[in-house]
């Protein structure tokens, strides 16, 4: 399981006993949020087997009328998703593959196949396992079961384009649709048209199986036809939608030839569009969220409560420029010390989601630990207090650190050694000011990704 | 008291029934806040006449043992504050002046004299009015009893600088330190020691007699010393402190002579001190804050809960970027919906403060209207949801409105009129999109400023 390898260090930078307290209890919570992220975990919580029952979420699967389980599916998380299905399932699982990045192994499974890949750009490795997979699912007959295992980097993991199309060509439609400022609805729109596998193709091959999705989800809200593009969803846009989106962008007339084809004739009834809701595929389809930033920021409340603090849930939706979230979150902290609300002291509050990071100088720095800045920027000189952030991947930007914890005697610590917290936040370079202070967070890399959850204690 | 003028419009903008709801109580809410700083409502409540005795906050003070109550004060809420206490304390009142603004009358006190003067931009009337409540104060012994009236503005409508500096010279040294990037603690120390009534002083030449502040806070998190540069609270910093200021900012060069002269003689000791803590007067002096961002965010979620939802106050201590700060309340309502956190529906959440807008477009906005939009943007589509944001005083940013409600509906009610809500946000420009859709909100000057109040409804 994921942890916090500098947390004797982080609680041992604490002025006073309550800070020292707040520190351990904030960083607990976050660690229980790492927890919660678990990819094992999170797939032996979702999957139960129950006599010859197979339970997942409310949905309970009769094993024995299954003749073949096939596994599938992609991502940072899956190989180790993959570990703990095969936990649970062990030699009822016929045979699996599932794409996993370039050197984030080992894994241990003995039935699933893993193929490397690359990520976030992708390569014919991916292509692939891409295809092997679609094979794989398309030998499932009405009494099998297919589960596929999705997590975060799905998408860039099982690059594959439909027929005559080149991984070329599709690259350089997605890229030209990321610098042109299109919706993420628009490029998915795009995408998925140009897919054999995205936009619920995966499910169609898999018909007449059974297919269960378990996923593991890094976007915010959790809108399944966005992770990994969807494979196993309905999609309810149409080749014309396509066509529209390049053409708004004045994308059409550099899109490749052999897209542009694809697309027309699609457009013209001559090629099948990608399945839609009705689609009886979907009637044996189940989707279910296996972890996601509200079972991790979750986890976090569980932890103040164990503890015997009171603990609130703002939100796991979180966006907006990081520092003033920052800012925000001070904000709520001063409400908590100078009237009780939204909570009475010692209390716990937890917000989850994926910030930005503006930058405009050239330090470094990244969401999580900018977030930490500010707030200690505005926390300075109250005792008891604890506001702490991380990338539930332990990457926090381009910096070794996972995120930071800061304090009431953050800036008053940093100016000891003549470091002006202003002037770091201005240059975006918080991982030099928090990593000065040894209060930045170490986790290394986590394999999991259910975005960032920050904490903050009140003692 | 202040109200919401264009009330029905705003409901009737409603699509639906559930938003049409949303909607009503959050401009309900509204209107409590507005209520709860409206400064004869909040004079009223915080003092009380009982028998022979004057209830204020905690302290119960023996009415029979004053010879004179003197009144003093200014602020833009200042005069109203008075008719309050005349209406509390009739003929009971010896004497009193307060400043006010131009224009901003009339008032209907009787005992209490009301001196016009300018605001932001301090004038001669203004100061010819603070040195006669300097000298009313100084008639009081130690059997009377001072009341002074302090609400935003106070500071520029009661400007009285010490001695033999001119009021022209005062100003020169606040500007410079205005636009020289000094903190406002900073400012703060230097303008004290070239006042002759702030910083303390004027509780200083009230001793021996009582003296009762009452404070309508403009200023977050009620900081007395801030409010109004603090006329009865002590001064902690000293002249050395003003000079160190002065040259940090290499502005004491250019400071006018009569400055320097009063700050090197305070130095040398030979000028009086601002007083300090321990100074004796303070033994004299209640400072009672009788209403604040948190009374008129307390009042909004009483509103809620009075109307069957529960309700909670996150902050009153709101500040950051707007658009960032919508984004957020965004977030936290689509938690509301998803998982019934931080409260189940039917509910309501408060923020409170002031916010900011860097403003890079040249479009016509403000703090409360740019925070509806930018929520807008996050909660399109969604039902029974109702944002809204307004400035307390009636005034959001250079424009007419007050604030602005957004839900649901607002993007698509605004594509319908061929306005991008990106593009106006962009441009800074939130004014001319809520008066578009007839969706800002209108009260009029208001004569009170307890900051800004933002709810969020989730039926």
């Amino acid at each position: 399981m994921p942890q916090i390898q500098n947390k004797s260090t982080l609680i041992g930078n604490a002025e006073s006993r309550r800070d020292r307290q707040a520190r351990k209890l904030a960083l607990g919570a976050l660690e229980a949020a790492l927890g919660a992220a678990d990819p094992i975990e999170v797939v032996k919580s979702a999957i139960v087997v129950e006599d010859s029952n197979l339970l997942v979420s409310q949905h309970k699967f009769d094993l024995s009328i299954f003749e073949h389980i096939y596994v599938v599916g992609g991502g940072k998380a899956s190989g180790k998703m993959a570990e703990a299905l095969e936990s649970r399932l062990g030699n009822r699982i016929s045979e699996g593959l599932i794409n996993v990045p370039y050197n984030s192994g080992p894994y241990s499974t003995k039935r699933i196949s893993l193929q490397e890949a690359s990520h976030p750009i992708p390569d014919k490795a991916g292509m692939e396992g891409a295809k092997r997979i679609l094979e794989l699912v398309g030998q499932a007959e009405k009494n099998d079961l297919v589960i596929c295992l999705i997590s975060g980097g799905g998408s860039s993991l099982m690059p594959l384009p439909r027929s005559e199309i080149t991984l070329e060509d599709k690259r350089q439609v997605t890229d030209a649709l990321l610098k042109s400022g299109a919706t993420i609805n628009e490029f998915n729109t795009v995408r998925k048209h140009i897919s054999a596998l995205k936009g619920g193709w995966l499910a169609k091959n898999a018909y007449p199986a059974t297919i269960i999705n378990l996923i593991l989800s890094d976007v915010i809200g959790d809108p399944l036809d966005f992770i990994a593009s969807g494979p196993t969803v309905p999609d309810s846009t149409t080749f014309g939608d396509a066509i529209e989106v390049l053409r708004r962008y004045n994308l059409w007339e550099t899109t490749p030839q052999s897209v542009k084809t694809l697309l027309v004739n699609g457009q013209k009834g001559l090629r099948e569009e990608t399945p839609k809701n009705e689609d009886k595929v979907f009637k044996k389809a189940y989707n279910a969220v296996v972890g996601n930033n509200r079972s991790a920021t979750s986890a976090a409340c569980s932890s103040f409560r164990s503890s015997g603090l009171q603990a609130l849930l703002l939100t796991s939706f979180l966006e907006g420029e990081a520092r003033h979230v920052g800012t925000m979150l001070a904000a709520i902290t001063k409400e908590v010390v100078a009237s009780g609300s939204p909570l009475p002291s010692p209390c716990g509050i937890v917000v989850g989601g994926e910030t930005t990071v503006t930058v405009v100088g050239d330090g470094k720095g990244g969401r999580n630990q900018e977030i930490a800045l500010s707030a200690a920027l505005k926390i300075s000189g109250m005792g008891g207090i604890a506001i702490a952030s991380l990338s539930t991947d332990g990457i926090d930007g381009p910096t070794e650190a996972a995120g930071a914890l800061a304090d009431g005697q953050t800036l008053s610590r940093s100016l000891e050694r003549e470091m002006v917290a202003k002037n770091f936040i201005d240059r975006n370079d918080s991982f030099s000011f928090f990593s000065e202070l040894n209060d930045a967070i170490f986790t290394g890399f986590t394999g999991t990704n259910v975005n960032d959850v920050s904490v903050i204690v009140v003692m």
